[in-house]
């Protein structure tokens, strides 16, 4: 009998838990739909997305922009009233793109067709006068490798291998390219070339040069050659021409540089955790971007995405747990010194990060989260998918998050990024298409209901996800 | 020793079934792998669209242009070599825009305000001089009705209920609208109303008038009133302006007319299946659209999709067990005479269909797609989910397909639709602004090969998926 009673109790109180747990559900589900709804009614992001944008422009790290974007972003997390809000300082690289770049293709002598070009972020300057050459194209290293000094050297190189248009995710194909823009011009010039040009990482046929970072790896100084990218256009161009006259020339001028270092800023704003002050939570995006667009997608919309965060929180009078800030890290595009500093700062004060998100794929339709942890605790966090069906954003994948928090990185934090549809992302990305007219503002705002979203279960159920199953 | 005997066959059995399921999922995935890579690399689709949308144009039923559309499909059609190819004649209705429309707001005598705006179609003209009245702006049937004959007669009606942003599915703040536009001229004129103003239907502030079908009811000619859709941006100048002054009168002009039926087509590629050639699976879209874009996304898009399906076939040597056709409705817009004559000729035929797909959502990244049939064969069709996740196409949901397959619907068939991105088809939807250069050539090419995907395990499994579990 005794048994028979603990046996109902025992199930009476399973059921009772499973009720517990079924109207927590729903309370988090409510407390969701609420903050989809403010965002996509009430929210601030497209607004200073707006200004950012085209108030404010470019945003290359050292540059006046830059500084511009600290200013107003601080200023507008203040008008919100967070408990705190602070401009955490870092010396940032200072590259000047110069004069606008110039170039042409030479089909013969005198024959020319100028195409659009921009150096890519790091390179040095050409001579004063450009360099005009021969061109060799090759599609991979090895392919330089087997041409060998005696077929490069004095010429430019060009590399086209394009983006795989068959990976349904856009990022990978990046992934498989990018290593031409990256250290294209470090391994050419062990051959002798005077030059390199890369096929800008696009996807689509159009008119764009697409900038981004390179490295010149453990090249003297006198070593180095001008690096630049052309648009997917142009090199087709460039390629055709080469294919009915192998003596083709290519002539191309940049005069960017690189100058000393300057004092520039992350820009953080802070809720203090009411229950668990000590444990914090990011949520950001750089504040930086490249100079030829106006950095929306890359990444202003991560900014105003993240801020959004915090607004939602406080239109809905929600007093999170844990402490959450909104991190605006400076200089991802060409020196993560702005992530850096931050998790620099972070071990040196023993702040227990558990959590930390970032938005930095573009502003269109969210789809998921991926997740940097273990695949146990991957598991867990796929256990929260239900709650973002009903918005679409269910689509949760294993690996990878965000450069700027890639430095906190340890056993105790879970590291997690936005993942929006990728099919359009490398349209615009690093080129002059990088625009605020690019943006669609539901887009943009149902990414930051999913941040919301997710930040606030986290807060919640802490970065474990205690009590989930 | 018997019975163990017929365990282990019985099991053995098990194992090899599972183990030849297993190899033919693979096979069908491997296939499937093939259709995305064709579309993605090879597809003719984007050129088509380009071609419909920027040569010819917008497609209005009974236009030049919808003729040339016939003609231009047509001629693509039998380049392909499918086994048939042939017109299906159709009487469509022939209404003309006329003249450009012409509005303003007279906030005050003399003070004027000119605003975008374009008739509906359908709606007759206003009297050669236009309409300038009074200005009545309500949300709903039920507000008008309150407001009476008495507040109503002789002023012009507003209807200025906006689509819903909180919800996630655009369609559905569209279907909460819709009303206005459709009914509203038929609902105004039993209170007396001159005319009447629709609110775009569209979620963003912008400047394009969204024109769209409405209708009459059982009005006599004597009592219908010309009907016109703003801007949004107009109908928020218009509301704050009335706020201001009550007395604000709008003007508005138009010229448009019914004129008699003429003689369509719809336009028909056959493959004949090679097991069960009198077994029919359709996939379509509309040829028609609206005249003031170019019809690019609705549904020039579905047009090139359902055309790229068969090319794909086609060009991996796959011949279906069953036949399948491409069907190119004419006259969706404003009178769905197509796709109720092909179910007539159907029926009339006794020709056996068993599925049929249509895409009209627009061109954007495809989430996955609806069912209309019973809930069982819908669990069912949900096991083919798994097939789509790599593509991230596989948001299978219950319910919906497409208004020209809709007069197919029997028991005995599946109705289906494609289901893209919905955050910006409302920004073009039936206005200038759905245009060839808001088209996206991959994700228009991952909609064609999610539906080729479809329809090659359709015509795999059979209409009711014998053999899948």
């Amino acid at each position: 009998m005794k048994k028979l009673m603990l046996f109902f109790t025992l199930l009476i109180g399973c059921f009772l838990l499973n009720a517990q747990d079924e109207a927590v559900r729903k309370s988090d589900s409510v407390m969701i739909k609420k903050l989809f709804d403010h965002h996509l009614t009430a929210s601030s992001s497209y607004d200073w997305l707006r200004y950012l944008s085209n108030e404010i422009g470019g945003r290359l790290s050292g540059s006046v922009e830059a500084e511009q974007a600290v200013a107003y972003t601080e200023r507008e997390l203040k008008k919100l009233k967070f408990d705190r809000v602070w401009l955490q300082k870092v010396m940032v690289p200072k590259w000047v793109r110069g004069t606008p770049e110039f170039a042409f293709i030479e089909s013969s002598p005198g024959v020319t067709t100028d195409i659009p070009i921009a150096a890519l972020g790091g390179s040095i300057a050409t001579p004063a006068l450009g360099i005009k050459a021969e061109v060799v194209e090759v599609k991979s290293f090895e392919e330089l490798a087997a041409l060998g000094k005696r077929k490069i050297s004095g010429k430019i190189v060009f590399y086209n291998r394009p983006m795989d248009p068959t990976l349904i995710n856009t990022f990978a194909s990046y992934g498989g390219c990018v290593n031409q823009r990256y250290s294209g011009a470090e391994q050419a010039a062990k051959y002798g070339a005077l030059g390199v040009i890369v096929r800008s990482m696009n996807l689509r046929l159009d008119d764009f040069p697409h900038t981004g970072s390179m490295s010149y790896g453990e090249l003297t100084e006198q070593e180095r050659i001008p690096a630049a990218a052309i648009s997917t256009n142009a090199a087709e161009l460039l390629s055709a021409t080469l294919a009915l006259n192998p003596k083709t020339k290519l002539y191309f001028k940049q005069s960017c540089k690189q100058l000393p270092d300057v004092e520039s800023f992350n820009v953080i704003a802070e809720i203090k955790g009411s229950t668990y002050p000590d444990e914090f939570i990011v949520v950001g995006g750089h504040l930086d971007s490249w100079d030829i667009g106006d950095g929306s997608h890359d990444d202003g919309a991560g900014v105003v995405q993240s801020m959004a965060v915090l607004e939602s929180f406080k239109a809905l009078n929600y007093k999170p747990k844990r402490s959450i800030r909104v991190v605006l890290f400076m200089n991802e595009e060409n020196g993560m010194r702005g992530g850096n500093e931050y998790a620099n700062q972070a071990k040196r004060k023993g702040e227990q990060h558990i959590f930390a998100l970032e938005s930095d794929s573009g502003a269109f339709t969210p789809r998921g989260f991926s997740f940097d942890t273990s695949v146990e605790m991957f598991q867990k966090y796929q256990k929260l998918e239900p709650y973002f069906e009903p918005y679409l954003v269910d689509h949760f994948t294993f690996g990878g998050s965000g450069a700027d928090i890639g430095p906190l990185k340890s056993e105790s934090i879970v590291l997690s990024g936005l993942r929006p549809d990728t099919q359009r992302y490398f349209d615009h990305h690093h080129s002059e298409n990088d625009t605020f007219s690019e943006i669609n503002k539901r887009e943009l705002e149902l990414g930051a209901a999913a941040m919301s979203a997710l930040i606030y279960l986290v807060d919640q159920y802490g970065g474990q996800l205690s009590g989930v199953n």
